[in-house]
């Protein structure tokens, strides 16, 4: 028997989750049934929602496979050699829109921006702090670095310490820093197919090869991967991009273990990890890795705002002479001023506060939107991702005219994102993002987009 | 007869300049003898200074020449199919330091940083117009980028509108951004010699190869460049790194033929422009360039703040489509909120008064400094190069015991920086840099460094 106690600040749930993982991962009695959701709800007297919600994250991380009508057994995790981080927490924005209504699928709105409790911080870093007559640390401030590495430690099982963050000025520097610091050691970039189109052209600009590895249901595919040259590979394990496939931890290892024996790097994008709304979030792909292979990938872009400017990768150790050694160590890549207000946000408890608020007020949206697409398309269309981010995917299950969808939307003053567009390969889906709207505005573009979806099935 | 008025706001000195260039590009009577100073002076009743003023300035522009004993020439200056801009003004600075005395080449003061204004700025744009919710213009904001055209056309005499600006994050950036972006058009880079490292550096590690062109009085040597494979050099034409030489209006014009007819650019890096204290600044090259061939560099980080990494670049429109196409046109450089402060301080004037204040802060400094230094120093050593930036260069002109020199000053606590070190080739001088200290800090410091000196003097 497990001790769950309804005492504890822990959610019961959650106790459950820790309870059975730790089983698990002492026992590997790989293949055996877990109990029924409902044995287990009136052994413990809990819930049923709590022993579901418990098995979804443990099937969302890979340590329990699902099997239709017969329920959960133990997966084979080949985790002996991995320890496994516990903790977590991240998410995504953009562009001012002419439509009346944009399906965005990486929008927060303006007002989630901390404005009020960004301004004090501002003048106080200012009036206690700052010298503006000098030349910073080229890394990062070291205050900001331990407050990121601070986080990444504890919320997204993140295995590093500040002298290994380096702070730069979005995604896209980030990306490109790292190319160019490894370009004299690989020539071949692996990418997900499809994938995040941004990675693939800070590479592709910095005269790598590009090699496209398609992406299934475990995530990026090992056979295509070996049969590449691919020594780097980029990956967003947590929540795949456009597809929102979650890597199982199984092809996590798989994969790991692959990039180590060929002495290649796999960049993890951790990419709209915060904001998954029906478990709790993945850990990184870098908390369970042994071999230090993994360049982690974040930003501030997404959940806090795009217009500050202020992402971070951290490094392997042993990476860190390569960078240290480039010009780039020794100057800076964003302001002291948002360097060190950031810093105060992070180190005052707002930066968590404010990630649990846009989790519960866009989990609350995604949930009315889904409805409402339910609702409204009713049985003329499939859900093709949902649960995470600020977008959900879909695509008509019907006959559908989209040469006259596309026009309509143009017509309605509706814009419109298509995975295929941006990404590559065969994946096609509709990319509806609700994080741009309120609550209540939701149900009027919904409508709206009903009213052409409607009209352009054949 | 010129008309000079004292009642104008133009200095006199100004007025004679002007009419007196005017005089020269109009009758280009090459070789021509101008009036001695005295004469001059008893002819317009004004003072010998004044008339001094007048020829320094034409003489550092390269409009006339100097014979010694002999007097003033008008020059041979090929301006025929040039057009010559008049107005002009930009600095320098850095680091912390634990020495007692920092003579660091290019410091400015914390306390000339404008912080009451900055703030009130900072709270002023968000409270007007920020947008954290969005993503933005990634070549700059454009209202940003309109003040600096203005403040380039007006006093650096720079031709170009906002269009072809690019805001980046300091000088390592800018330059990181250009070597990417011509990448694949040129493979050879000329660099000065000696040169300012940093911009050797960037273009090193992107791949080119660097062909050090040396650099005599008149600016980099046309031989040399000519017999060189570079087709993209790097110049500091109004005030040379490290030697202070401002290249004359003649060597400006044939390195412009000389680069156009081989189809390659030249990087102007407009470095301490702003701090000149016995000439007007000179203006730009790019504003004599009817060729299109000139990249400008410019930076906020020497004259306002190196912590804020602003910096822009100024692209011939030529090369704009090769910017639009690579991924760095979508992702801004810099945060909104810099972005939208510095703009501010720019509109509202601060920004020239600015750039006045701090001119006129070192140039006391820099008087100061001099006198104090042939105080001490009297006739053991002699003065390489001065009357602009932050530092005054001087080599010692009796044997001297370099060796001890240096470990004693580390004894006393007293940082120097040396030419040599960090610039490459030939040229050695003591780069005493004066602005980190007050004013009436400075004798203190050239006693304690003079104290050391004779102690070196073999």
């Amino acid at each position: 028997m497990y001790k769950l106690d309804n005492a504890l600040k822990i959610p019961l749930h959650i106790q459950l989750y820790d309870a059975l993982k730790k089983d698990i991962v002492q026992k590997q009695t790989v293949g055996e049934k877990l109990p029924s959701i409902r044995k287990l709800s009136s052994l413990y007297n809990i819930s049923k929602t709590t022993v579901e919600s418990a098995y979804s994250q443990l099937y969302a991380e890979g340590f329990i496979d699902s099997q239709p009508k017969k329920g959960y057994f133990v997966a084979d995790i080949l985790y002996e050699k991995q320890h496994v981080h516990n903790n977590t927490k991240s998410t995504q924005q953009q562009k001012k829109s002419s439509y009346k209504y944009d399906f965005f699928p990486a929008q927060l709105r303006k007002e989630d921006f901390p404005l009020k409790t960004w301004k004090r911080l501002f003048n106080k870093a200012v009036d206690e702090s700052l010298d503006f007559g000098s030349y910073l640390n080229g890394q990062g401030e070291l205050g900001l670095r331990e407050e990121i590495s601070s986080y990444l430690n504890s919320l997204r099982g993140v295995q590093c310490d500040a002298s290994q963050i380096i702070i730069c000025s979005g995604f896209s520097d980030s990306m490109g820093l790292l190319a160019k610091l490894i370009q004299n050691k690989y020539t071949h970039f692996g990418m997900e197919e499809p994938g995040y189109h941004v990675a693939r052209r800070v590479f592709e600009e910095y005269g790598y090869a590009i090699e496209s590895i398609k992406v299934a249901k475990e995530g990026m595919q090992l056979d295509t991967l070996k049969s590449s040259k691919a020594k780097l590979i980029y990956i967003t394990p947590s929540h795949h991009y456009p597809t929102g496939v979650t890597m199982s931890i199984k092809q996590r290892i798989k994969i790991l273990e692959y990039i180590h024996s060929i002495d290649g790097y796999i960049i993890e994008d951790d990419y709209d990890s915060e904001l998954a709304y029906y478990n709790r979030p993945i850990p990184s792909l870098q908390g369970l890795d042994n071999y230090a292979r993994v360049i982690y990938m974040g930003t501030f872009a997404k959940s806090l705002s795009p217009a500050l400017r202020v992402s971070y990768m951290v490094l392997p150790k042993q990476l860190l002479p390569l960078y240290k050694k480039s010009y780039d160590a020794h100057f800076p890549r964003v302001s002291i001023t948002t360097q060190k207000t950031l810093e105060l946000f992070m180190r005052e408890g707002h930066w968590e506060r404010h990630l649990r608020r846009i989790r519960t007020i866009n989990k609350k949206k995604h949930n009315h939107f889904k409805a409402l697409l339910q609702n409204n398309l009713k049985n003329t269309f499939e859900i093709v991702a949902e649960g995470a981010g600020l977008a959900i995917l879909i695509n008509p299950t019907v006959a559908f005219d989209w040469k006259q969808f596309k026009s309509l939307a143009e017509k309605e003053s509706i814009k419109l994102y298509f995975a295929k567009e941006r990404s590559g390969g065969e994946f096609e889906a509709i990319r509806m993002g609700f994080g741009g709207f309120l609550l209540d505005e939701l149900e009027e573009a919904v409508k709206a987009f009903s009213n052409i979806w409607h009209k352009s099935i054949c």
